[in-house]
């Protein structure tokens, strides 16, 4: 950081990104943000840790993407379209001016993929790793927030994209499987690093869904959560759980690998339940998106999450999830 | 943290701060925060680092006091009044959750204090030292901020509470100063471990300063940036400056660290501007406040910060204020 102030720092890589009015070029102590007519906010925040969330080698843009990301998947998960985002960055005293550089490149790219705008933040040294935070706000029309509570008995369980793909290229980072073809491992790592948040479906299950998570620390961890906030049972079958083709490749070679997809986490993916009668409503938008979504169980009345193998048979799995303090 | 996963952390210890309905007691991937009528939102955060902005001894509650209020301070500084905040906490993997609970309880009593309520956030583990950030939110009548852009030549130049204390007791914290009071020095390291952010006079402030900014890496360092944004030059005279008893001590000892007060930071009150005609409107807020406030200089045509001494003799300062990443 030889030769760069904190507030040069500020004034070269993150003022720029800071394009809305109420921003005030991160010239003040705080942003303005004037009320959105009709519309109640959604905020949401993460934080990620450098050799937990992310690796050292990673690039530095897309370190900044996945912050981006990981929090707009939340925002879609809740039916919110994004508006802007505050940023605290903990960077490490010998961090290179490069390596700020390519990381507000990475957020202005995803700024203007998904029309954000940086409100403030902070911007700090420490001795440690690096800890980056975003607390991203979007907005719902009236109160009209899709929560984890509220679906129902006979609701349809279904998911968005892909599930395991994250996990499976957090694996290939740290040791490379033999017998995947270059491409497909590339797809994966991809996955891994940057996550493809549902913000274009995301707004329109609104009037759609009954309720929705971000999935990101394990399919079946996750189900359990929205079944213990809803109260009540829910049925995941594991042959309709969408893969890649990458991800079943690996599900052929080894199919306990493959099993993993269901608790892996990283997938930035919305699990939601739909009444069945909105079906035709849910087509409809998942076109209108470019979104696959994928029935891959029910709701019923009782509790947890029971996942179904072949002929329906109730699968007992050891590992549901991901919790960063006991792993 | 053993026996702790990063859901009982949170369902124990954060989700009792969350005592507003669109929070979900934390167990939704985001908040709900409706339009609050005729308000606009004034959003900061900020971010501390263990061993930067605390040191690894200091009391824990104490430590999440501190983050809670260098927010309120930016948000006190701005005229807005309080409303909730997001937090992200990176705590070492080997925290103890006896520390985890003290610094929930500091949060605890600070959301009383202030009237706060928890939002949202994350918790996630570290490698390396605790960071924590906190995305402040506070609300002020339609756009009424109080911006540092705004101040006129004529105006005068005032400061809350007193100057200098914070940085007096981060030096008693490290080189304990001989032949100072036990009680003084308490009180210094009392208000650098606990800034007092001015949230009774901010919102008062609203309708009177022309120009205002939390005074928090040293008076005259901020004073520029003040003077920058507004583009006038701002005088300030030492003799005005406010010392608290325990500071005039160490003035008369050591007029050089009495000058030191300049540009210790961690001063957390309020710098603001105001035209002569509103400064009884400004006795009377307070008064109402009970906040002292002193005039210590004015705004004139110009640019930059002059620091004038005994007989108005113009000083020239080599360290002008705090900057995490030069120093």
């Amino acid at each position: 950081m030889s030769g760069h102030g904190e507030f040069d720092l500020i004034a070269r890589y993150f003022a720029p990104l800071a394009t809305s009015p109420g921003a005030y070029g991160l010239k003040d102590d705080a942003a303005l943000l004037a009320p959105l007519r009709g519309r109640s906010l959604v905020l949401t925040k993460d934080a990620i840790v450098e050799g937990v969330h992310y690796l050292l080698g990673d690039p530095p843009d897309q370190v900044a993407r996945k912050l981006l990301r990981v929090n707009l998947s939340d925002l879609a998960a809740k039916g919110a379209t994004p508006h802007g985002y505050l940023l605290a960055c903990a960077f490490p005293k010998k961090v290179d001016a490069r390596w700020i550089a390519a990381f507000a490149r990475g957020l202005k790219h995803d700024q203007s993929h998904f029309a954000l705008t940086l409100l403030g933040g902070d911007t700090v040294a420490t001795p440690g790793p690096a800890v980056f935070s975003a607390t991203m706000i979007g907005h719902v029309a009236n109160r009209a927030i899709i929560r984890r509570a509220g679906a129902r008995a006979g609701d349809l369980l279904c998911v968005t994209g892909t599930i395991g793909d994250g996990g499976f290229g957090l694996t290939e980072l740290r040791t490379p499987q033999e017998g995947l073809a270059a491409a497909q491992r590339r797809f994966l790592i991809a996955r891994y690093r940057l996550p493809q948040p549902r913000t274009r479906l995301g707004p329109l299950l609104a009037p759609i869904a009954s309720a929705a998570l971000d999935v990101s620390d394990g399919l079946v961890q996750d189900a359990e959560h929205l079944a213990a906030q809803s109260n009540l049972r829910l049925e995941i079958d594991t042959n309709r759980v969408p893969l890649s083709p990458a991800g079943q490749a690996i599900a052929r070679r080894d199919p306990a690998a493959g099993m993993s997809a269901l608790s892996a986490g990283d997938d930035y993916e919305i699990l939601f339940t739909v009444p069945p009668r909105r079906l035709e409503a849910l087509k409809r938008a998942a076109l209108a998106a470019k979104t696959r979504v994928t029935v891959i169980g029910r709701a019923t009345r009782g509790q947890g999450v029971d996942v179904l193998g072949e002929g329906g048979k109730l699968l007992a799995l050891s590992v549901r999830g991901y919790d960063h303090f006991t792993r």
